[in-house]
This record gives structure tokens, C-alpha cells and sequence, in this order.
């Protein structure tokens, strides 16, 4: 198979991410989003939301790339809902073995390349991952505050561990991380997420 | 209003690229592609196919950034079909006022650096945008031919249509203009595209 061949095989085996759906909702709260349009979002999100990272000489197209290639192993390990504990003890394992499979579609030398991206975004080793990954989960915030935290209601899910998710945003872009605070006091007092003393109202 | 949350706006106001149907298909066939998973396929194939670029210092972090704005000026204006000439016709005017809104949302600094990018990949006017347009047209090839042509046949397309859509490649990427012409070729073999001579095999 000549290496145009193998590339195009890869780009037609990616296209199973737009299959695969997450949690979140798209912002007008119509349907779940895909992982594959998430990828797009977050990847335009930091050509926008560069300049806020705390690192001043952050390679971002080292990030874009790696926020285009961060959910491809979900065409085999599926999407893991990030508030389910269960599923998150199995996720490294099928993420290892999806990347395994996927990324050797290419030829090695890209197939290494792609695969060092993922490495490094689950790693969180380099200020771009750190900085991809708060990109990763502020934009599904934006869309839960947007759809007035129906599926936080859905879950129950309380303040702090969305709080504890925003996380990477302390070190990789403290302005981001000052927003995101902002958004989540704001959601409390609206009751779209419920505040860490009692239970999120609950509604159909 | 503050930079930070004007940038935040532009990105949900982004989230509505999700819900614009264009008319290719999944590789898998369940449902046509919406354009923010469609732009985020062909920023993924940038990554991938930009050995094939027959300009060797090619900035393709300028091409995925083009990509991954591409299609925005849709949220106002709508995909076009390709193949749908009246629709065509009035396509400029109504993304030019889409472009002007959509980009406007943003700090002017990055209104101005993001309308560039789209106004280049609109004018074809450099090495980056050609070599755009070719990731663009070519990944809706894979998925049509992924497909048996099933949208190629209900539109009645003939061959030298699809073909002469793929003109950018010619200069932009050799390599690929070639497998493109391959693959035109075995979807005629197929039956998955008419021949010029003749129409289409029209299947329900």
C-alpha cells in the first residue's frame, strides 16, 4: 500500500469521531455534541484564547494539533463521561490500546508523531497540554451554562467537582481560570448547578 | 464588555457551525456531516497529507487555521451545494455579511487576523489557501465514494463536474490530483458516478 494510500485509509477511519457522542450539549440544546466537532471547537477556541496562557512562548499550533488528534482513540474506547468514576478506571486501558490500533493506520513516522501529541496531552508534561486540556473543558462549561446546566441537573452534579475539573486552568491561563469561577458562581445562583452544601434541584 | 468575554462569545456563537447540515454523508452513511465536524476532519488531513503540498515551505499552521474558519461565515449564510448553480450565484454577498457579523464579535485585532485568513482561503490568493481547497474538496470525495456515490447519484452528477471540482489539487498537490483521478475512475467503474457520456445510474 503506497503511503498516500495509508494516509487516506486514516483519514477515512477518522471519520468514525463524528459518531461518537458526548455529554454535552450543543448550545442551542437541540442534541448531544460529537466528539469530532468538539475537537473543531476547542482547536478554533485556542487560536482565539491564545493569549491568555500563562506560558508567553507556548507553541500553539503544537497545541491545535493536539487538541485535533486528543479524542481520536474514543472511535474505539468511546466517549467517558467525566463525572462517571466506574467508567474513568477503565478509560486508560481502552485509550491505550484505541491509540495502539489507530495511529499505526498511518505511516510510522507520522503514526509516532501523532501519537507523541496524544501521549503528551494525557501526560499533561507540557504547557501546551496543560494548555489544550483547559481549553478540553471550559468550552463544554460555556455550552452547560448555555443550556442552563441541564445536564449538570441531570447528573446532580455539584459545584465543587466541576470546579475540580477546571483544574489545569490554574496554572495554564489563570484568566481563563478567573472566568470560569465567575461562570460557576453565576450557574450556583441561577440553579443550574447546585451549590456544594446541598443537592442541584432536580428537573426532568 | 471584557476581551475575555467577548472572546468567549465569538465561541459560543461558533457552537451554531454544529448544526449546519451539508450535503456529503458520514463514511458510514447514518447521516449528512455538519461543517464544524467536516472542518475539523480536513485541519486533521492538513496534519496528515501536508508532505504532498507542492509548495515545500508551505505554512501549514496558517492552513489549519484557515480551516478551522473556513466555513464559519455558514452560520449566517448556509451551506451551498457545490453543485447547486443558482445558489451559487448569490453565495459571495451573503457570506461577505456573514463574515462581517461573525468576525465582528471578536476584539478588532482578531476580527481583522481571523477575516484575513478567510478572505486568502476565499481568494485562493496563496500557496496556503490552494492547498486548503484541495483538503477541502478532496475529503468529501472519500466519504462520497465511502458511500457508493449515493449522493452523487441522487444529485445526478456526471464525472467532469466532480472532476473539474478538484482543479485546486492540480497545482497545489500533484500527488493527490492523481489519486483523486484514480478514485473518479473506479466510482465510474462502480457505477458510483455517471460517465460523461452518459447519466448517472439514478438508484433510490
Amino acid at each position: 500500500m503506497s503511503r498516500l494510500t495509508q494516509q487516506m485509509d486514516f483519514i477515512l477511519a477518522a471519520d468514525r469521531l463524528k459518531t461518537v457522542q458526548r455529554q454535552t450539549l450543543l448550545a442551542d440544546g437541540t442534541r448531544h455534541e460529537n466528539s469530532a466537532e468538539h475537537s473543531w471547537h476547542i482547536a478554533l477556541a485556542a487560536l482565539v484564547l491564545a493569549e491568555h496562557a500563562a506560558v508567553k512562548d507556548l507553541d500553539l499550533f503544537r497545541v491545535v494539533q493536539m487538541l485535533l488528534v486528543h479524542d481520536l482513540v474514543e472511535i474505539d474506547a468511546g466517549d467517558t463521561y467525566c463525572y462517571d468514576e466506574a467508567a474513568q478506571a477503565e478509560q486508560p486501558a481502552r485509550e491505550a490500546a484505541a491509540a495502539d490500533r489507530l495511529f499505526a493506520l498511518l505511516p510510522a513516522d507520522q503514526a509516532a508523531r501523532l501519537r507523541g501529541l496524544w501521549d503528551d496531552f494525557q501526560a499533561q508534561a507540557s504547557p501546551e497540554a496543560r494548555f489544550a486540556h483547559t481549553l478540553d473543558r471550559v468550552q463544554p462549561l460555556l455550552n452547560n451554562f448555555a443550556t442552563q446546566g441541564r445536564i449538570w441537573r441531570a447528573h446532580g452534579i455539584p459545584r465543587a467537582r466541576v470546579a475540580a475539573r477546571q483544574a489545569p486552568a490554574f496554572t495554564a491561563a489563570p484568566a481563563i481560570a478567573a472566568f470560569v469561577a465567575e461562570l460557576l458562581e453565576e450557574s450556583v445562583r441561577r440553579g443550574y448547578l447546585g451549590d456544594d452544601s446541598e443537592p442541584p434541584v432536580q428537573t426532568p
